[in-house]
């Protein structure tokens, strides 16, 4: 795996195009995959100069093979940002946004400068910075993806696994806003106390001896049926659908040779921990694990409903979809050894900000 | 756990049913885990007399948690079985049954005389024996539902675990005969050798060493997409999904980031290793895994997708839908400690049939 910062010309924008100069974009979970490849970073080792630092890693066996396909091929990353537009297509849409500050989710965004379809772009509202604006994209849509997901698959309330981040802060607020139940499962005591103070109303911490009665109890009593689990690994996706079980055959009192009918489902949308999944399989016969992915869930709403999430996310940018980062870098800021070894921790709470104007 | 036999009365039919005196009842997988409950049968212990025998075997702590709802309560087993109508209900329904040779999916079957609704009888065709219809039920209804679910949910192709069970010979016949490409998978020499003679085009054998390379050939051949796990534990699973991943970035070509946007599936409809799952979730975001069961299936098509399929199994019963057994055990002898022992182990090639009848 080898990172690097490279020079490419600004094309010049078509007509529906818009050139914004970036001023800020986070590192997500979701671009760590793109950027590190799953490779070793405890062992990667710096060249280059201070302005244009390469970085290189070992990649696992596993993960070579997985990535066969993409050996020697030099891929930009940045799902999402913000900044001004400098430059303008033809179009009336490109030319509305000129000087304008917006967002865009257009892959590539830890760049300078990035031309980028003006379908992509949110204007941000008025008074809002680059940096309220650099994550109006990956974690407010996810978020708001995952209340959806609950209404079209008929469940009544959710559970969500590290519950602390950004997203699950942001998933918290909407949850209490539309009146959603969410068990909020989180592994340290202080998450517990900063999800408790921003009012919600179920927190498990799966490091209590007491866990998978805690989980019951909440589940029992906000009858949440739908799991998003941004961990993966381990067992804490059985041990949700377990509870789940047990919360079911509780509320219905009797013994089915098959386990309760009750569906229970849990979406793995991340990888914080990229080890094998453990599953138990002690919750009958009703139940689904899966991936879920952004994109073909937003394709699996249309248009029509993008549209209606964005316009909410605009709304509401600066108060339920609010961002907080750790640590603002610049592009070879975020090349630095100790900077990589950070964000590639995952850490709950921990969050990159790039500045790509910035030396 | 206890096992034993019990006295009823046998009772007068209502005008829908009728008493049927059972002749032949099979021991499938899933009467086992009603039966025995989970229940360590190395350490069963035999009491009682010779016609009333009483088996008694410890619970491991799992599975007396999961079972706390059944404790002390006596239930019967046996989901389906044949046997010629003795009694019948005041219905044109039930009087047209009397004297017939029917199968019978009412559950409680191991029985001498078991009082069924007409709805769950089946006529069997002229010249079938009980033994030929005692199977005619969940073998038959499951491998015609899991063709059934590869249409409803949009796949072309299946992979089947366990594939040499008398369920896999069965699905072997039914996919040959509906041009459904079907990969075989089977742990033994001997499996693979009974398969191909049986005309099958994909056998893959998990206990060799190229297993996973000749998995990927056969997904890549014949386009299978969904799966059906008869073994519950272990990483088979997970390994399915892997070699599907790889034989669908292979025909795209190209790299993805989140892996190949094909949807592959997993059903895990038996637990023949009741251990741990473990998924290895390198194939991207597009999969899921479930359990799945018969009854919600039948629910799924409704009654008349059930009558639809019920009617091919009347017509096809000595051919494709024909089963096999390995030793006829009186019911006094399905409780003799050595034929728990040889049922419990779910060995392939192994199937009890009942023969209420006999002492």
């Amino acid at each position: 795996m080898r990172l690097s910062l490279e020079s490419a010309p600004v094309p010049a924008p078509g007509p529906g195009e818009v050139i914004i100069q970036v001023e800020a974009a986070p590192i997500n979970p979701s671009d760590l995959g793109l950027l590190l490849a799953g490779a070793d970073v405890t062992a990667a080792v710096a060249s280059g100069t201070e302005d244009r630092p390469v970085v290189t890693a070992p990649l696992p066996a596993a993960a070579a093979r997985a990535l066969r396909a993409r050996v020697d091929q030099s891929l930009a990353v940045g799902n999402e940002g913000a900044g001004t537009v400098v430059a303008a297509g033809s179009s009336e849409a490109a030319q509305r946004l000129l000087g304008k500050l917006v967002a865009a989710a257009g892959g590539s965004m830890y760049s300078q400068y990035r031309c980028v379809d003006t379908m992509f772009c949110l204007e941000l509202p008025d008074g809002a910075t680059a940096a309220q604006g650099a994550s109006s994209f990956v974690n407010p849509m996810t978020a708001l993806g995952m209340i959806e997901t609950l209404r079209l698959e008929g469940h009544t309330g959710l559970v969500h696994t590290a519950a602390a981040s950004n997203l699950g802060q942001m998933l918290n607020r909407l949850c209490l806003e539309d009146d959603v139940p969410l068990v909020n499962i989180v592994r340290k005591q202080e998450q517990e106390d900063l999800l408790r103070a921003a009012g919600a109303t179920y927190v498990c911490n799966s490091s209590a001896p007491t866990f998978m009665d805690d989980l019951t109890t909440a589940l029992e009593a906000s009858s949440a049926t739908l799991a998003f689990d941004a961990i993966g690994g381990g067992k804490v996706g059985s041990q949700i659908l377990t509870c789940m079980e047990a919360a079911a055959s509780a509320a219905s009192g009797t013994y089915s040779r098959y386990g309760s009918a009750v569906h229970k489902q849990l979406y793995i949308y991340g990888g914080l921990d990229r080890g094998p999944t453990e599953l138990t399989r002690n919750y009958g016969m009703a139940w689904g694990i899966g991936g879920w992915l952004l994109t073909p869930f937003l394709q699996r709403i249309g248009l029509e409903g993008m549209i209606r999430l964005r316009d909410r996310v605009a709304a509401e940018l600066t108060t339920t979809f609010a961002s907080t980062y750790t640590r603002e870098v610049s592009l070879a800021g975020a090349l630095s050894l100790d900077a990589i070894a950070d964000y590639a921790r995952h850490a709950t709470g921990s969050k990159y900000l790039i500045r790509p104007a910035s030396a």
